[in-house]
């Protein structure tokens, strides 16, 4: 796993940047466009199975780097095998790819030499890459309050108190960028940031030192594929344009070229099952988008309510709203062919 | 996984009938002479990581299965991966492969599509085939006694009270011998018995209903490497030609051709080391071998001391001699040259 990108062969090169179920589906449907994916995944995990085994062995969170090998592998046994999630005994509610991952980083001392055994195994076509290979745990911090908290999984169960806005959020200690992911923004032509939380998924990697600069000198065509649903507690009442803007912040200033949002709204009793959970579909803020220095993409991106696939840890009371990620990645294609012409 | 050796190719087909270090130690030095090795495993064991993931999960026995695959595989990365064990946490003491044998057959639903898969993944040269697919424990009784002994780690760790010869062994509930493991018994060239633990290694496989008769009818050359020391409690005192008649004992009668021993003497601190141990070299009794109805074959066959290689349970105060096995392989071959034209 030396380079991002293969050198041969004129398939559009794409980063993917995010952390589990949407870096997961995204991965999943742009497969079918091209062979060229690159996965940047958040490394700041640590919850459910992956959290014991972080916090047990000292390993590295292998949780949203399994979701991205299992999305990119050509061997659906395999790909099984890694999902399988030990229900009873020693290992319940341990899923076999973290097992494996750990296993690998103990026998090889490294993680991303275990993230490149993982992919022959899984026949992985791509390539998927830590954000950072240093052992971070994620700090969210009201300079104004004496509100501190420490770790994704608190952090992703919280009801915020404060505006999340106001917020800073750092790894701590602070990390170097694994330098294939800066390699991999660099060399792509279209860098998607996936729906994904903001402040426990999202966040986490685009704060890393050097991803913001790395987006904003990247040539690419630059994507962020707006969160349908908001998160109660979090993102309530959050516009799309309210997730863009929090998201540049994370890389440190602006670097979209594009939001796409979801323009299609969900059928009344999909609706009333969010509601029960403090879910909404994000509200579109046309004005604010008009003004956006990144233009906009509407679609109708809605798919059918999904079980949950992969999630390392499914909160049981929130139930999945999914993107049509076909529609998306048909999409995303779309207008790099568009955008490429203007380039 | 249909066949147990390839149909193709004019290598000398071997089938290795044995448990866990006997085999993987006869294996690693026979897939220097031949590529088409079937490898048929004891099946009894539920000692340490392969027992406790038995007695939680309900599965099949992983440890035995893991070594031969680990013998056979062409890839060092991957065998170093599933011949890891967790060394803290909650994992502590377990085999990956042991695990990733357990997924793969609650993913699967059957254990040897599991070991099918696993030898992908390991690019496993030969065939692993468990002597039985049914789930069965190991029981020892003396029927002059009221003395019965359940499941195989117990009667390994015990020192027996009355001579075993007199025991008699069986698993509950009986099982059907794998049609794989007498197919690859018919079809062999070569067929070793590898040295092992006699009750609770070689005689639960051996016991299987159907085994002895193949191996009656089989055209192989069919020998037995008889072990190099003595066990403790259980073995003491037994000669190379006590070992092979409860080989045969087990398997319902005479099938032996040849039985190669060694008559190399330790050195005099490996032979003290030993001996604070309880094991001596296994004793050579000349007249009851000139008696016999096969054939035997003596030779320099000690090996270095080494230490433990991928044993499930390693008692602590057992150390490990092994045979030079490259030294059998190839007094097996020139055996089987020499037999081979008077056969």
């Amino acid at each position: 796993m030396e380079e991002p990108f293969k050198k041969t062969g004129n398939d559009i090169k794409i980063a993917v940047i995010g952390g589990g179920t949407g870096s997961f589906t995204m991965l999943s449907a742009l497969k079918h466009h091209t062979r060229q994916l690159a996965a940047i995944v958040n490394m700041a995990d640590d919850g459910g199975s992956t959290g014991v085994l972080r916090d047990e062995l000292g390993t590295l969170p292998s949780g949203d780097v399994r979701q991205c090998l299992v999305a990119l592998s050509d061997s659906p046994k395999i790909r099984d095998l890694f999902d399988y999630r030990f229900e009873e005994g020693t290992f319940g509610g341990h899923s076999f790819g973290n097992i494996l991952l750990t296993a690998l980083e103990k026998v090889t001392g490294s993680f991303s030499e275990a993230v490149a055994t993982a992919s022959e195994i899984l026949r992985v076509n791509g390539t998927v890459i830590p954000a950072t290979l240093d052992n971070v745990r994620l700090k969210m911090e009201w300079p104004e309050t004496s509100v501190i908290l420490h770790g994704e999984r608190v952090i992703d169960a919280k009801y915020f108190q404060h505006d999340p806005r106001q917020a800073h959020l750092a790894l701590v200690p602070n990390p170097t960028a694994n330098p294939m992911a800066i390699q991999a923004i660099a060399e792509a032509d279209i860098v998607v940031i996936t729906p994904g939380d903001l402040y426990t998924s999202l966040g986490p990697l685009l704060i890393i030192d050097g991803i913001g600069d790395a987006l904003r000198e990247s040539k690419a065509l630059k994507v962020y594929v707006s969160n349908l649903v908001t998160k109660n507690g979090q993102t309530a009442g959050f516009s799309v344009g309210d997730h863009a803007a929090e998201i540049e912040r994370f890389a440190g200033g602006h670097f979209l070229d594009y939001v796409l949002y979801n323009k299609q709204q969900p059928t009344d009793d999909v609706a009333a099952r969010y509601k029960q959970e403090g879910a909404y579909i994000t509200p579109v803020d046309m004005d604010v988008l008009h003004k956006a220095h990144y233009k906009t993409l509407a679609g109708n991106f809605l798919g059918t309510m999904a079980e949950a696939h992969t999630a390392d840890i499914i909160p049981v009371t929130r139930s999945l709203i999914r993107h049509d990620a076909e529609e998306v990645a048909r999409a995303l294609m779309d207008l790099y062919e568009t955008y490429g012409e203007r380039r």
